[in-house]
């Protein structure tokens, strides 16, 4: 039997998962295979701490060179994340024509065109599921399942650690900020969690899935990003009264020549399968002009998921391995010469309904004010609402609107913002009425 | 640019859809594969109906030996369904070098092993990815996104007819055979619904999923199948007072070294994410031991849906004779010597907790006899509802049990069904409390 020989990048947790796949289900990966799947190298700096899973001597080194200069290493898994050395590491294994599987989104989203070009040069395959969406195989859906689609939309709930404080916040009306205290406790947010919550994560992912589903190339940092911090537990509340769920959502859209990104957190109707995605797991929902809408959910992160993609990719390149073949099929499913670049829909022209919760003093004709300036920007009011529950202080008034131009809204907010009666900065959250 | 040549086997509504793919995406596929898919050849008896697309002539033969013996075809599309000739042309494609892209599920249930036999030795591949679930990517996952992991179970609603009915009485309260008769008037429902609302589809479907997800061989005929047309409106109803859903599913367990594998309508908690499959929307939930459950969903069925699909499969053939691989992966993920014959657990020895609803005559002591029957085969009753609405005729009582083996059920049931009071077969449903 043939033996095909893997090097790791990066003994952290995902790390640590891959080797336990290695170990517990070695026998399954070599019968799918008709190959034997060997791990003969992990390099990290930290040689020391104890990971909980037996290593053969030799196998961990703190030298990336040793691994990535074996020619006897034909696929290296690229788990240190972050930009750098990462990049470093990955375009050398490139270079030396070694296959990359990586989870790494926030290298791919500020890298991926470099990375994918070199590996097209080289001949090799980059492989990434692991990086969107945890064990859920999506990307590889998108590439070769419904590879015969134009899509029109995707819409994801890409961030586990948003999603499970959205949803303690919903089911236990608590604060964002003790739900973010909780959940750092319990390890399902980071120390730093900027990343995560402020959307950049999401929109990292976005930035891939965009790529894969329009064919269209898109720097991240072109996709408008609002995270979770500043919604609150009242905004969820208010949001059920109208029969929605709040969710940050990843949005792409094709709308003509150009193209929708947008991460923000998002009011989608309660009864919509998206809505009951909830806790750390993940979901991406595509349209395919074929296929129709097709939804994926699982975990999104952890140790055992995430290196249970990992591994599926691992497996998919040793069948190229085994045939010979260099790239079976492009990172983002066509080759990076054929990739466009759409425009990206500026956010002042994106149209949606809107949640606006203003927080007034409570006097008369506050209510007659605000209607009047959205009205003379043309924003039809869907519905009101004005609970009056703390009377003394700022009173929440939270209307619906009807769908507008969002330059419309931020120039009537800009004004409302203005009058005596408002107290804070007005929130506004966009609705998705139709995710089709 | 290559050409690669493909033929079709059967033009009804899959087929014209997949003729559809062609003429719509052909760019994009072109574009994905960098090689020509094009469809040299359309063999169907019925060569004069007008299927509302334009064919170039000579294209449509209803010779299918003209497209079997075609050197310069690759790649065969059987959409012919059933048994016969459909096993017979697809063995002699193979014979001749061709790879099989087929959404004949019955055809695989039954003739799986010849088939994917024959195609190990002539060195062909056979890719069904809809054949079960339609346009949602189930086969690739588990074959290979999932291929890392052993699974313990899965679960499915499998069948868009009977989703739909199930859904359509739910949400009007509609008598099974009324849904039945509106679903056959707006096609949603064979003439002779018989393979779809009896189950033997969803265990067509069923014995392919577990070839794949536990890698040994089920006959179809080895599962217990049970359909929906003794479901009624009212049990829905019941359902609903218990905090349920009624589902068609179908189950695959691992269970030590025996496979449970059972199709029959199923009370699933409502707040599961099954629960909001509705309508023609199928959905597998698997469970893999490191990526956790995974859940797909999407159109069952439909043209434009399975045409997705095929043409998925295809790009994936098309890829292969690129790179002039015959095999790329077997197509239960493992080959067919490696393939186990796991023991199918008997149903009498399946436990479950059950819904049992008596129809009695409205007497005093009936409850209390049934309660002693149920106690002396060691059946323990969780809830039980009388709501005595009818109470001139039979009257509906609803036992929920906890856990029990089917056995004891059976023989408790088959010792309440003798009771005077009895008036009518006692209706079981089994609930499946703990999807994992």
């Amino acid at each position: 039997m043939q033996t095909i020989k893997v090097g790791l990048l990066g003994f952290g947790t995902i790390g640590t998962g891959v080797v336990k796949v290695f170990q517990q289900n070695g026998d399954l990966l070599a019968s799918r295979l008709g190959a034997n799947l060997e791990l003969v190298r992990i390099a990290d700096l930290d040689t020391t701490t104890d990971r909980g899973v037996q290593l053969a001597p030799g196998l961990l080194t703190d030298d990336a060179q040793a691994l990535l200069n074996d020619p006897e290493i034909k696929v290296v898994i690229e788990l240190i994340g972050g930009y750098e050395p990462a990049r470093t590491f990955v375009l050398q294994a490139i270079r030396n024509g070694k296959h990359i599987v990586t989870a790494n989104k926030a290298l791919l989203a500020m890298h991926g065109e470099e990375i994918f070009r070199a590996a097209e040069e080289a001949g090799v395959t980059v492989m990434f599921e692991a990086a969107v969406g945890g064990g859920i195989p999506i990307i590889s859906a998108i590439k070769e399942n419904l590879g015969a689609n134009n899509f029109s939309a995707l819409y994801g709930i890409l961030n586990g650690t948003c999603n499970y404080i959205l949803t303690q916040m919903d089911e236990e009306g608590a604060a964002f900020a003790d739900v973010l205290a909780d959940a750092q406790k319990q390890g399902y947010a980071e120390a730093d969690p900027t990343f995560d919550i402020e959307g950049v994560d999401t929109a990292h992912k976005l930035a891939l899935l965009i790529g894969l589903c329009f064919g269209t190339r898109v720097n991240f940092d072109q996709i408008y990003t609002e995270g979770i911090s500043k919604v609150t537990a009242l905004d969820i509340e208010f949001a059920h009264g109208f029969g929605y769920k709040l969710k940050l959502l990843a949005i792409g859209k094709k709308d003509g020549e150009k193209i929708e990104a947008r991460v923000h957190p998002t009011m989608i109707p309660e009864d919509y399968p998206l809505s009951s995605i909830n806790g750390v797991f993940n979901s991406v929902r595509m349209v395919g002009d074929f296929s129709g809408p097709v939804m994926l959910s699982g975990y999104g992160a952890g140790m055992d998921a995430t290196a249970s993609a990992i591994m599926g990719d691992v497996l998919a390149v040793a069948r190229d391995l085994q045939s010979n073949i260099g790239i079976r099929s492009p990172a983002l499913g066509c080759p990076q010469v054929q990739m466009t670049s759409c425009e990206i829909k500026p956010m002042d022209q994106v149209v949606s309904a809107y949640y606006l919760r203003f927080m007034v003093k409570d006097q008369p004709g506050v209510l007659a004010q605000i209607a009047g300036i959205l009205g003379n920007h043309e924003i039809s009011i869907e519905s009101m609402v004005q609970p009056h529950r703390h009377a003394a202080e700022a009173v929440p008034i939270v209307f619906m609107t009807h769908e507008a131009e969002e330059r419309d809204v931020t120039a009537a907010l800009a004004e409302i913002d203005q009058l005596d009666a408002i107290q804070e900065d007005t929130l506004l959250i966009r609705i998705e009425e139709n995710l089709e």
